[in-house]
């Protein structure tokens, strides 16, 4: 397989940790997020995707998945070994609900194109843009902290590494990128730390990267 | 079941039209995001969702769920006719794909708490809101116009009505209600009136619930 990524997009770090733990080999093709106004934004690239964002992955049959999420649900059937969403119709309830959070509520509002859009066209000084990403790094992260206290055993659903665990740890290391204070979340720090351990987690760092720093 | 959401809120949307296609009935618990401040932000309705965020549909069992796509994936599980996502993985891929471009990446950025941050701590006139909102519709509707070209049938992916479509809707009366012309993606205004007049979409519409114009 091929992952079309960049080395600090989370969603692209989300496969890559999938991907480590199903032990499928894949070729990674960077997609510079910032170079000459984003390589995202090619011709090229929109005929991968046309949302013109980061991971593609082409399959050993030439598809072209996007979306992280369906991406990573994709794997979970056609390798389920191990399992990232669990069988049970309630626990994977769970698992979705934490991985959306993540995904849906946090992710997208804080990422690079949001960004640029409040210090370009919005003309905001990067003070804002700071506030603004601690204002939702903040809401999301409470509420997560919460729901750990239902779900949680060694790792974010239980003792078993899910979906939920992959989308926590790429928002954490970018929360930890704005200097966000994590001492008010005490269960997610517990679970990133042992999270970040894992073979299948340290191969996945955006500084682990063939792009990084790039 | 009971679903507690807002006639508006295209999450709560979205899970009206699963229940209803798969025929099971439940009780509507109105939470209004505007009065008062907005009662998703009261105590008692944080014990339901700690992200103050709709919708929570309470199972059976008194199970709390949060997340409309978790809450629709759990659905689907439990209550397999009709099915919402394929089983065929690769076209399960292409529908929650589809499903995260709208519920994810478009969404969130333009949700009701986005859009009281731009106006009220960023001090963004109204102007500014609705320019950031058709910048982001326009982005989102252009990649899933050119998505449909490679999926499409009578409704977003095939013949079959998915989970994309349940997401496409809410989106597209929300874009409508802002004004923005649909003319330049003639495969969503087609499918989207294909849907629009199946029995579960017009029982799920905003202005057909207990709360619509509170």
């Amino acid at each position: 397989m091929k992952l079309y990524g960049y080395w600090r997009s989370s969603a692209s770090y989300r496969v890559r940790i999938a991907l480590n733990l199903k032990q499928i080999p894949y070729e990674t093709i960077p997609v510079h997020l910032l170079k000459a106004g984003g390589e995202q934004k090619t011709e090229a690239y929109q005929q991968l995707n046309p949302a013109r964002l980061v991971p593609t992955l082409v399959t050993d049959d030439g598809e072209h998945l996007n979306q992280s999420l369906a991406i990573i649900e994709y794997l979970d059937a056609i390798a389920p070994e191990p399992r990232l969403i669990p069988e049970d119709p309630l626990t994977a309830a769970r698992v979705r609900t934490l991985a959306l959070d993540m995904s849906a509520d946090l992710q997208p509002i804080t990422n690079l194109r949001i960004l640029q859009y409040l210090t370009g066209e919005l003309n905001q000084p990067d003070e804002t843009k700071l506030r603004w990403i601690q204002h939702w790094v903040a809401q999301a992260f409470q509420a997560f902290e919460q729901r750990l206290g239902q779900t949680a055993g060694r790792y974010c659903v239980g003792d078993q590494v899910t979906l939920a665990d992959i989308c926590l740890v790429p928002q954490v290391y970018n929360a930890q990128r704005f200097g966000i204070d994590l001492a008010p979340y005490p269960r997610i720090q517990q679970i990133v730390a042992a999270l970040n351990v894992l073979p299948a987690f340290v191969d996945a760092k955006p500084e682990a990267q063939i792009d990084a720093n790039s």
